[in-house]
C-alpha cells in the first residue's frame, strides 16, 4: 500500500508529510479536525462530517475558504491511492504558521492535512462486549467543537488501558456525559434507550445522530437525557457508539456486570441495524469518481 | 540574526524545523512547554522553569529522559547563535510521533524542540497601564500542567483583542482565577496584594512565585486567595504577571478605572523591584559557556 498525504494542495508520501514548528496547530492546538470512517471501501455519513468540521471552523472562528466538493475529490483519490478498504480518512485544519502569540494572527494561511489509514477491527470485542472505567470529566466546557485540544481524551482513556478496560465514562455534576473517545448509551429495564443531550457538555458525535435517526425510524424509545452512575450500573443494556468502533457492547462498568455481563438482545439488534446503513449507504466513492 | 531551531538533537534553520503530522503534539496536544525569558542576553529563572517543565512531563506521564545540564547547553548555543539579547526561549516536549490513537504508544521517542525569538516589548503599555476584560473561564481542571492544550486560551486572548483590551481574565465560580496568558492580581485599598492560590485551578507562573518572594523579603503583605469581580473593581491598584510581560499594570477592568484609571504607586515599586531582580540575576548564560 502506498501511503500518500495530502498537505496544502500537494499530494506527498506520509514520511515527507511534515509541518512547521510554528503551526498554530502544533504551538496551540489552534486547529479543529474530523475523522471519517470508510468500510468496505464505503465512506461512511461523508456530508456529517464535512458539515460538522465547518462547524467547528466557525465555532473557533477560523477564516476557511471550505469547498466541500474540493474536499471530497481530495478524500476520495486519497482512498484510491491508498487502497482503503476498512479505516478512516482523517482531516485536520490548523490557523496556520505564524509567530507565537496566542491571539490569532492578522492574517493567515491555514494549514490542512488530509490523511488515511487501513484499520483491522478486532472483531471479539463486538461478540464478547468491553468493560468501561468512569472518571471525573475534566474537559472545557466547549466539548461541542472538535478540536485537537485533546490531552484530557489522551489521559482519560490511558487511564482506562491502565485498568484493562477499553474506554472511560466521563462523569460531570453526577452525570456521565460521554466517553474519552465515543458517545454513552444505556437501556433502561423499560427499553428506553438513553443519551446525554447535545449540548456544549459533549461531541455530537456523527455515528450518535445517525443511530437515533435509525432508532425511531425503527419505534425504538429513544431520549437525550443525562443519566448518572446509578441508573448506568442499573441498566439492562449499555454501549458505545464513534466512527471509528460504530455500535460496541459495554458488559461492565467499573468492575459491576451489566446485566449478565453478556451483550444485550437490544444492543445486537442495533449493532444489526447500523451494519445494515453502512452497508445500504451510497457508495459516495465511485460516485464521486464519475463527477470527477 | 540567524534563525536556528533545535530538534531532536539536530540545529536547524528555523525554515527546516518541521515535525510529522503524526506528532502527538500536533494530532492530540499531547505535549507540555516551556517559555523563558530573555531579558539583555540573562536567562530568567531558568532553574524555575526547567523544574515545572520536569514536574509537567510527569504530570502527564511523559516518559522523558530529563537532563537539566543538557537543556541548558542547548539554550546556551541557541542563544548565541541566534544572538538573543531581549526575547525568550522557547521549549516544547511532545510524546512523539505514532500511528493515532488517543492512549500512550506502548513505547515511544518524544519530539523535542527549542527555539528561540527576539522580542521588542512596547515600552509604552508600562507606562499607561492597560485594559482587561472578564469572561468565564472554560478551560479544563488541570490548569496546573503547563500544556500545548491551548486553544481555550487562545480563544480567551482573542475575545481581548477585539474588544481592544490587553488581556482577558477568567472567571470561575464568580473568582478570578488568572489571565489567558498571565497570572492575575489586585492589592485591596489596604495595602494587601492578593493573587489566586497555586492549586489545580491556574498556572503557577515561575514569575508569580518570583513576585510573591522579592515581596515577602520587602515585608509587603501578599496573600494566596481567591478573589472576585467585586474586589477586583474595587482594587486600589491590578497588575498582571508572566514571562514575556514582567510586571504590567491594570488600569482598567471591563470599562471600569481601576483607582484613577493610571498605574499604581505600588504597582510602580513592585516593577522596580523585579526589573532590579533581573539585572542582577546571575547571567546564567557566561556561567554555562564556560562550563561547556
Amino acid at each position: 500500500m502506498k501511503n500518500i498525504t495530502y498537505i496544502n494542495n500537494k499530494f506527498v508520501k506520509n514520511s515527507n508529510a511534515k509541518i512547521s514548528v510554528e503551526d498554530r496547530g502544533f504551538l496551540f492546538a489552534d486547529s479543529v479536525y474530523e475523522l471519517i470512517s470508510v468500510f468496505n471501501k464505503k465512506i461512511v455519513d461523508i456530508d456529517q462530517h464535512l458539515n460538522r468540521l465547518k462547524s467547528s471552523l466557525n465555532k473557533v472562528k477560523l477564516k476557511y475558504n471550505f469547498n466541500k466538493k474540493k474536499i471530497r475529490k481530495i478524500i476520495n483519490k486519497l482512498i484510491k491511492l491508498n487502497n482503503v478498504i476498512n479505516g478512516y480518512i482523517y482531516i485536520q485544519i490548523t490557523r496556520g504558521v505564524a509567530e507565537r502569540k496566542h491571539e490569532f494572527p492578522k492574517q493567515y494561511k491555514p494549514t490542512t492535512i488530509i490523511f488515511t489509514k487501513n484499520l483491522n477491527v478486532d472483531k471479539k470485542i463486538y461478540k464478547k462486549g468491553v468493560k468501561i472505567i468512569t472518571i471525573p470529566d475534566l474537559r472545557w466546557l466547549r466539548r461541542d467543537i472538535k478540536t485537537t485540544s485533546l490531552l484530557p481524551n489522551v489521559l482519560s482513556k490511558q487511564l482506562a488501558v491502565e485498568k484493562n478496560a477499553f474506554e472511560s465514562w466521563l462523569i460531570d455534576n453526577g452525570n456521565i456525559t460521554e466517553g474519552s473517545t465515543s458517545n454513552a448509551w444505556i437501556i433502561k429495564s423499560s427499553n428506553t434507550i438513553i443519551t446525554h443531550p447535545a449540548n456544549t457538555k459533549i461531541l455530537k458525535g456523527v455515528t450518535r445522530d445517525t443511530i437515533i435517526k435509525i432508532l425511531k425510524k425503527n419505534n425504538f424509545n429513544v431520549i437525550e437525557k443525562p443519566f448518572n452512575l446509578i441508573e448506568a450500573k442499573n441498566a439492562k443494556e449499555a454501549f458505545i457508539t464513534s466512527s471509528t468502533l460504530s455500535v460496541l457492547p459495554v458488559v461492565k462498568i467499573d468492575n459491576y456486570n451489566i446485566s449478565n455481563g453478556k451483550p444485550g438482545d437490544i444492543t445486537k439488534k442495533i449493532m444489526y441495524l447500523y451494519n445494515n446503513y453502512i452497508n445500504k449507504n451510497k457508495n459516495l466513492l465511485t460516485k464521486e469518481l464519475k463527477i470527477a
